[in-house]
């Protein structure tokens, strides 16, 4: 079932209730960081419980702002590849977000002002690591993974094709908003077919799974542990498949509604200022 | 003075001494993260002095090595620039570094194993914030320094090559080690020219000054802070001098000792292993 971290402690949702629990930690990565799973959440004693319908005010960040390293990848959906006729890359295009950019379910993301006529979102799986992974084989992925996560990995087009980086087209502050709840592993469906898709104000923009990735989760998890330590609460988001704005010509505008929607998970929803 | 953070405490060195002050925070990150200045720490109570001698005994992080997002930038020297031939970049080469890079003096930096046959040193001064900077102008970037600290932004240049992907080539576990001490802003000679020279076994291999800079530092920062978001606490690394083992084609070796030094710092000493 899915976890989560609301004002009065961590969570899980049982059906139409947020059902508090009796755990001395902070928040998810305090939990994983501490060696613990997100199994103890599922089974841990309930202090409190509220209607579902509250989630929106009570949910805080799951995972810590501060400390949570989130990795990201360019083009990485097969999908996304044809329709935009680029080369399918033979080695992953990693890159890292900067804290300062996360941030949660029902924030306000703030056009970057006088910086981007182009600020587009992108709908994607987070992987949040539940052991700490170095140098591993894909096989041992899976082991080291503790849940999934919503992301909008939102980016200017025109920042990114000016400079060429990711983490400058990718990092503006608070632009870089997260689910309000972790699915365990063990509950997600397929973990080799984890859905994924957006709506602006709506209306369906974005429409795919994992299984279309061309690094996938066990490769590009394995690929990064080559080069980087990866940590307990780290997220690895995983790309966007197309329907973006980019591939519409049609960019985020103050007031719209941004919906992401990945496996079983709570959609996030963001509303751009 | 300098400041420090030792097993018993933040610490200022007076001359010969190491004087433990009375400051109720684990390390100078969470000091500057509470609104606090550097100025606190020379002019707070001593509580404990111990000889200077033993500062590599006591010495441990200054700056949180899980929150500190630390920033660096390719080419930036005049010098470099000149003698491999390459064209000066228009806009700065920006990066990120993993949290689990990071590390202290006198910590072993391993290479890669298997990775690469070209790790390589990089001399550099490290701009620790004292306040947050967004969409800052140049001329009011010194105003939100707190201090210096020196660098060995290490590098795989093969890693580099094969990636084009520096956050990839220079994120290794544990292989981005900085200096003991932080100097206050207000004790750098110069801050338009401080000194920066590295020694691999005691041969001296780079001598340089951030005058050579291509991208200064209000320019460096004032750049960044369009893009994202810098905290109190956080570090950007200004770029290397030419020297490195890449000129030279001599690269690093298990046993060998790299000395950096960057303004009145004590110099950062690691072993590679």
């Amino acid at each position: 079932m899915e976890t989560l971290v609301t004002r009065y402690g961590i969570a899980r949702v049982e059906g139409d209730e947020l059902a508090i629990v009796d755990l001395p930690y902070p928040d998810l990565s305090a939990l994983l960081n501490s060696g613990g799973t997100l199994d103890e959440v599922a089974k841990a004693a309930v202090t409190r419980r509220l209607p579902k319908s509250q989630l929106d005010d009570v949910a805080v960040a799951p995972l810590s702002l501060s400390t949570t390293a989130v990795w990201g990848v360019g083009l990485n959906y097969h999908g996304k590849a044809a329709l935009t006729g680029r080369p399918v890359p033979t080695s992953p295009i990693l890159f890292l977000k900067p804290s300062s950019a996360l941030t949660t379910h029902r924030a306000s993301l703030p056009i970057p002002a006088g910086l981007t006529e182009q600020f587009d979102y992108e709908a994607e799986v987070g992987i949040v690591l539940g052991r700490a992974l170095v140098d591993a084989d894909p096989e041992d992925v899976w082991d080291a993974v503790a849940g999934i996560i919503a992301a909008n990995d939102t980016t200017a087009r025109d920042v990114m094709k000016a400079t060429g980086t990711p983490v400058l087209a990718k990092g503006f502050p608070g632009c870089a908003p997260f689910g309000p709840t972790v699915l365990p592993l063990a509950d997600v469906e397929d973990p080799n077919a984890i859905p994924v898709a957006s709506w602006v104000d709506g209306e369906q923009r974005q429409e795919s799974s994992t299984a279309d990735l061309i690094f996938d989760v066990p490769d590009l998890l394995a690929r990064l542990s080559r080069y980087a330590r990866l940590e307990p609460g780290d997220v690895v988001l995983t790309g966007t498949p197309p329907g973006t704005g980019q591939d519409r010509g049609d960019y985020l505008r103050p007031g719209q509604q941004v919906t992401i929607a990945v496996g079983g998970l709570t959609p996030l929803v963001n509303t751009i200022s």
